[in-house]
């Protein structure tokens, strides 16, 4: 822990100022950032967070200095805070981690990034970051995109969209793709990006944005993930699926498993369905994938980030002329962080679920 | 139905000897089978069935006559039963399906088989039974290779492994390969075909077989199905999963997911957790794939039969020189095939389970 200069120590587990006489050299507070105030046994909800106040870092040498201006939330933020993302685990008290755009405020002379520099970053939920300037590069945003967009569509969700329908899936014109939490950012790039390459495209989503999938998204089927799913997919005018990406796990999944095309791909992508319960639920009866001589491939997108170049050059056509989009729903301010994020998990949001930090 | 010739008919649902001076033209019953009693709600039991005295078949046009010397009992015949195999249900009053080995007895003069020739086909549980020659091949039988492993080790379960191993899971020397239901025939052959190419071998099986699976089967390490899999796997002597061939289902296979190397492969081959259950369970949870990055693979052996070339030419040498073997347990005569298949289903026998039919 970094030493506060005027503060004393004393004891091992915390310091106090002895001396009234000095209590004016005790730096005030000039940053806030987000812990986990206690693990939630169900939903989560904003009283599970605190917004604290605590000093801006002073740079060790390599570090540069970062504002942050956007903070992306992400559902495997809870899966963070359950402890069961990849094996990293939040303990109450820490930062809430998450990938950010900030803003270069200090930096080495001779490193990769200079002040004024917008950088994507995993900066956690605070308004100042110190991090190794030899990690970062200057985020290139060409002309008319806004920043934002490289926390989306166009960044690490969009990739993930990609590498899945690409790299693992390897879609054909011509064959059908479904994707649950099609409303997500991820959702929304798969069945964008699955139609820009000639799929018929079905997106399961919750039944308040049937709508929004069906026209902002475009997508040709639209089923909803609250309606008796195995029924409306029984019912025979949906086609089977080459490829399912999912992002839910649980029911919908165990659905899509029954409808599935002689060698469909599926890809698991996220378990959404499950990030909110305390224990892990059981999965799918596999049986299905078995008689439909199936693959079920996990992903993720952290093996994929050499195809970003690749992805790019498919996507940002596509963004500028309108056939990659996603609704964005922007929070204000660090301490909306907690409300924006309970929002993603409820459903409440939909889109991207973004913070705007104000500085 | 076929008409008996001397038997008049009458009305629509039976037929009735009618005039007691006629009955010594009755053709009297020269053939047994076995068909479905009733659909079992649970673990199925030989009063399940019922051993029918029938007519031999004569044959249509371009059929063959075949006296059956062999039946093999299999596990997804269970899945039949249950209406849940591949589309294929069994109603009771139906005969019994399933693979064996018969002689010809009559064929036609121009077919590919002739009067004595040994075929391997789906005779199902019944003595004698006309097929259609054209679809008969000679079983080519080497020197020392007894018939029956044509329905074991050197035939569909021998085939079904090697296709899971080869062209599913793409094996590599010095791979940690898992195998479920591990005294079973198709997961002796695995342990076997995945030792000879020089991979890592861990039989997952019940606490009785575990001294055949290590000491005949020859794996690296054997695990009880009914011990606390999980614990057991966490102990830390166990290296992780390249291939997990899994037979079972359940909680085998969760555990099993459990404990996948990055990258692993998993062959979903049979669900002998599930075939005695009435309605499917839940899966496993598949967290644990995603965070392996492991892909699930439905196998169906009938995809891959024009690998039995190839399949052989790996197997026969092994076979010779003893390193590719299963137990055998016989039962003798159709009527004891109800009871070799449930002694199957429950666990009560182990390896290949034959019956043999006296002629």
């Amino acid at each position: 822990m970094a030493r506060i200069p005027g503060v004393r120590e004393r004891g091992r587990s915390g310091m106090i100022c002895t001396d009234i006489s000095i209590a004016y050299f005790v730096p005030m507070p000039n940053n806030r950032h987000i812990v986990l105030r206690q693990r939630p046994a169900g939903p989560i909800d904003p009283d599970h967070f605190d917004l604290l106040r605590c000093r801006r870092p002073e740079p060790a040498p390599g570090q540069a200095v970062l504002a942050v201006e956007w903070l992306a939330m992400d559902p495997y933020l809870r899966s963070v805070i359950a402890g069961r993302h990849l094996g990293a685990a939040l303990a109450p008290g820490e930062r809430m981690p998450g990938q950010g755009i900030a803003r270069v405020i200090e930096a080495p002379a001779d490193g990769p990034v200079q002040p004024g520099d917008p950088v994507v970053t995993d900066c956690g939920w605070t308004e100042w970051v110190a991090r190794p300037a030899e990690q970062l590069r200057r985020l290139e945003l060409p002309d008319g995109v806004p920043p934002q967009t490289a926390l989306g569509i166009l960044g690490m969700p969009g990739l993930t969209a990609w590498a899945g329908l690409h790299r693992v899936a390897a879609i054909k014109p011509g064959e059908v793709v479904a994707v649950s939490s099609a409303s997500g950012t991820v959702g929304a790039a798969v069945l964008q990006l699955a139609r820009a390459h000639g799929c018929i495209t079905i997106g399961i989503t919750s039944e308040t944005k049937l709508d929004y999938v069906k026209e902002e998204l475009g997508a040709d089927f639209v089923l909803s993930r609250t309606g008796d799913l195995p029924a409306r997919l029984a019912a025979g005018d949906i086609p089977r699926f080459d490829v399912a990406f999912d992002n839910t796990g649980g029911e919908v999944l165990a659905a899509m498993l029954d409808h599935l095309a002689l060698h469909a791909r599926v890809v698991l992508c996220g378990l959404m369905a499950q990030y909110e319960q305390s224990e892990r639920p059981p999965g799918p009866n596999l049986g299905p994938v078995i008689g439909a001589r199936a693959s079920l491939h996990g992903l993720v997108v952290y093996d994929h980030f050499d195809a970003l170049p690749e992805f790019l050059a498919t996507a940002l056509p596509l963004y500028r002329s309108g056939r990659l989009r996603c609704h964005e729903t922007v929070y204000q301010g660090l301490d909306q962080a907690p409300e924006a994020f309970c929002a993603l998990m409820s459903g409440a949001s939909h889109g991207r679920v973004l913070v705007r930090l104000k500085q």
